[in-house]
């Protein structure tokens, strides 16, 4: 009854996400959300400023950086890892919330119903039986995990809807961005008069940077299909295995 | 007793909210957030400066960007966040206080009637019982429990605010923004001579965001209605419990 | 013996706060440190620089400010949320000083006077026995709790400060900048040749956050009269039950 | 041997400075840091960019400005309080090492003399007692509270060093700076040629905020000398009772 | 049972660590992000702004630039440290994962197989075995400790992974910058009629700071090089302990 | 078995760490550190804007800033202050180590050769055993702590490396910067045609800091030396208790 109740959601969050998944998190959220909140807040917060174009004309830099950028590369990075990290954390409340109503519910189940099942442990009330509930899961009668495999299929859906997420990031780069940011824009829109030449500011390490992040992305969705084929391995053999205890 | 009194509290509250109204908070207030915050923020932080009019008289671009915008979008949105978690944190101050007060009123009630009820798990002067008391609902005595149904009715009143909330949110973006940011304005003000355009900076970028954000406050509304239907059932099932006890 | 030192001294605050005053901490201060933090700095942050005087004359802008703000409104809400937290700080400092106090006392009276006195809940040395001296007020045997109704005193006053410190502040909003940001600023100081026309950045804006504080001012002092009220008559109750006991 | 060692030490420092030294702490230290760090830096982060000469000779405006200002007030304060804070670190550095040192000596006291001692309350090498040690400080035998003495001594130190650091830091302003800050200032510096007018920025509200600092220095230097006198009255009284007791 | 999850996942990380490893992470990752975050980020946020071009023809400065500093120094050194950390994030989650896995595992044995083994010291569920488990290693019987080898090959695999990324990088900055940062830049690329010649600011300290960081990446090679050694040896050693026992 | 792990550390840590070094560390480095970046950073942020020569050729000003300051005193400052903080970490480092490896080699002792000597105190493996070791020295037989003396042989290399480092500083100051900033410096270097006048910003404020950055070098000088003192002193008791006992 010691450990705090964060400890316990937190023990039931990290052992339902594979090794892969787990690889997955550190290294593709942290390692991106690093990349575009150190460097990229540097790299691209000026990049309206040095838009520079070669006219007097007032408004005309800013309808040709509108349309030399409709969406800003870093906000838009911003936002897919953001997104991204939704489903987790759905994910996460999902199982946080299973853990609580669980364990009130077989508490109340104690009082309706069965008296005296005290002892066995999948009503102990104590809040450290929870994590073993769902934690030492073969070792429970299999009555009280009939609740674990909706973490099996949450979890695929978390892994393929990630997949998606990220496959129509990349998509959409080559659609809207393509793969380079040129180094000049011309531009022949309406306060502008005649073409207007624009200088975009620091071009390669825009491209560079750009390249990082689809590679990433499309390393991330590699790491993902692997979690994908694992977590549904798992989810069959543990099929498997409740069909033959029953 | 090692329980931790804030612990206590964070459970309780975590308890008295529904599966829908935890994703919400998680989807609805964290991805808003950090989309205002982390986004919002370097987009419209420049919008004053970078609002470009074809006059070199001064004072008017102040008076025409005044016109414009009467209210920024970014602190519009920053200030609907910040309302729209106040019911909540009310709703949280209310449980904190009611486990704290009932807990010293029962200790009050032993000392005061004092009949030996020690024993049953009313009264039991423990920290950690704070937290059965509210938790494992049926387990208890029933007549321990009955300060409960307010929090089902407080929750529910939690709820309809906030769609009355995200509702006059949605009204009022229709009613005095539009659904566009325009890329030039018009203005006629005082001290502009004749009539003089201005130029806005990225109306793109703000364009879509601002359907993103009316886009999120609309299935706010329909996760609430949700949440609000499921509330309203466990009421009633809850009341009608009672008085089958009873 | 297992809870922190901090713990105890956070409950004992805690339970000296009536609903009301954690209601007022709660969405009093915390919604108007948010508003003033993140939509007040970034308003207000360009106020001067944005201040545009139709005039070339050096220094005749940096006059013209300082007439038409001689405070700037940010900072002064600023400082007033600061003020109107410092009786509560006060109070805080207080209780967490006597709880630690009447223990050492009590401690060395155990020693001083050392009549046996261990049995009675009043004298016990532990830590976690400090909460429930100031918290299950009417369990204890009365001669230990005699340092209580200081409490009730000192919260009044709080309260009472409060009150004072909220409508010296709606006062001093009308006497000295009305209710209105104005468009513009007719100017006739020294160095500025002849009068000159100054133009506000975002007056619309600076206007309704003007009347939100205002607003929230007055209800304010509406939720303090509350919390007086009830302050006042916990306060005769307790007296009441006190001599009756006594 | 629960408790933390960092929460001892906490304990330890909290009750070996008086009430008043608290109120002091909370009201001073706190009122001001938060004065200087939120309303302070947008008050003078712009000081020298404002302060504008009427003339065109380069450096000009850099050698006035440093004229007009050799140290920057809001420098100054910052510096003032970090200095003000520096006796009570030390302070608590000398109790959190006596603490651990009195622990390890009593300990290996044991080992070299005076085996057997363990019963009594002094030498127990349980974490909890150190607590005990320094707090009930009657209730121990007196031969182990020796140590004691010197922390009444530091304290009335600390107090006495608090109250000459306030004293000149109000000198200092009455002799450099004046009481108010002017409008404008006449150069006749080098690099400028003959008298150049420069004005400063915002002199009201920087002349309201110099009295509001001065003021709040003239209060803690009255806190403090209230505290002084306290404190030799309880270390008079203390060396009373050991002496009677000895 | 009182450890946290957290606790013993940080000691067994913190045990697999060798010294000269600790040593590294401290030394060379915290020395280096501090100098880049706090030291280089002020020196180079102004690089493009202060890169003055003796020309008035718009773009070219912008194209110069480019030219210049394809990847800027700051960002270069922010990511070499990201890319450093990453193995390591690994290794840390690879350590974690298997000490949960392990335990639900054995746990899981003892349901399948359930010889009454709840005796042995590698099948006990406490939390607080895992540590032990990993951490005396010698004690336990061998049969539980097999998967322990691996961490000892993955950490050798981080280090000469650590030594390959800082080679690189070493290598990459004597190719693509070469040791100075020249104090002006001839341009003769298109926008620019003629050539240009571009002024950069402070080059001297920029290239003070990029020795320091290439000194500061030796170091760190030479470091991991004695980690390499040391840690085949310990593994060497390991092994052929292991083969005696089995 | 209830103190986590890091609790240990740093209690040991702070062990062997003497009363003067401590006080050391606490008024040496947080008050430079805080000196520095919370004035010096205000103070230096905006040095290479307002170095304003009195010359319109491009690039000139950079070249002249250059030389002015080859090195800034806010990023020297800052880097001698982590510099100066990296001895420490390595002795904390060394000493965390050094506890957690201890612990598991008795451990491994007790199994290899396992003499029953679970009784006695050096072998016990109870984590809250390992402060003990190395805190009530002399209490534990003298066999388990023979690795104590290390540590005080570090420390005294900790103290004449930290003497070292700051004196180094003082020395490159007197050589490379002198002791005042000037007003003014003239140039002649290659873009700027004949002599150019440069005027620095604030140069009083910045010789004031210089000379108290000096000053507080010197200080800690003193401060080292009167621990490396003390400390000689304390190992050379140590030491000859040690011949004395064995």
């Amino acid at each position: 009854m010691n450990m705090g109740t964060l400890d316990v959601v937190l023990a039931a969050i990290s052992h339902n996400i594979s090794f892969v998944g787990k690889m997955w998190s550190v290294l593709m959220v942290g390692l991106r959300l690093l990349v575009v909140l150190l460097a990229g807040f540097t790299l691209f917060s000026d990049e309206e400023e040095r838009f520079v174009c070669n006219t007097i004309q007032p408004g005309c830099s800013n309808v040709c950086f509108d349309l030399f950028t409709p969406v800003s590369l870093f906000r838009l990075w911003l936002l897919h890892i953001i997104v991204l990290c939704l489903p987790h954390l759905a994910f996460a409340t999902h199982i946080a919330h299973k853990l609580l109503w669980d364990r009130s519910r077989s508490g109340a189940g104690d009082v309706l119903h069965s008296r005296g099942s005290r002892g066995s442990p999948c009503s102990t009330p104590e809040t450290s039986h929870l994590l073993l509930q769902h934690h030492g899961r073969g070792r429970d009668a299999p009555r009280c995990v009939r609740s674990a495999p909706s973490f099996h299929c949450a979890y695929l859906l978390v892994v393929i809807l990630r997949i998606l997420l990220e496959a129509a990031f990349v998509a959409g780069h080559f659609l809207f961005f393509g793969l380079f940011v040129p180094r000049s824009f011309l531009c022949y829109e309406a306060p502008c008069t005649s073409g207007v030449e624009c200088y975009v500011s620091r071009p390669t390490e825009k491209t560079l940077t750009l390249h990082l992040m689809l590679g990433l992305a499309c390393l991330s969705v590699l790491l993902s299909l692997a979690d994908l084929v694992g977590g549904a391995r798992t989810a069959l053999r543990w099929r498997r295995r409740t069909e033959m205890e029953s």
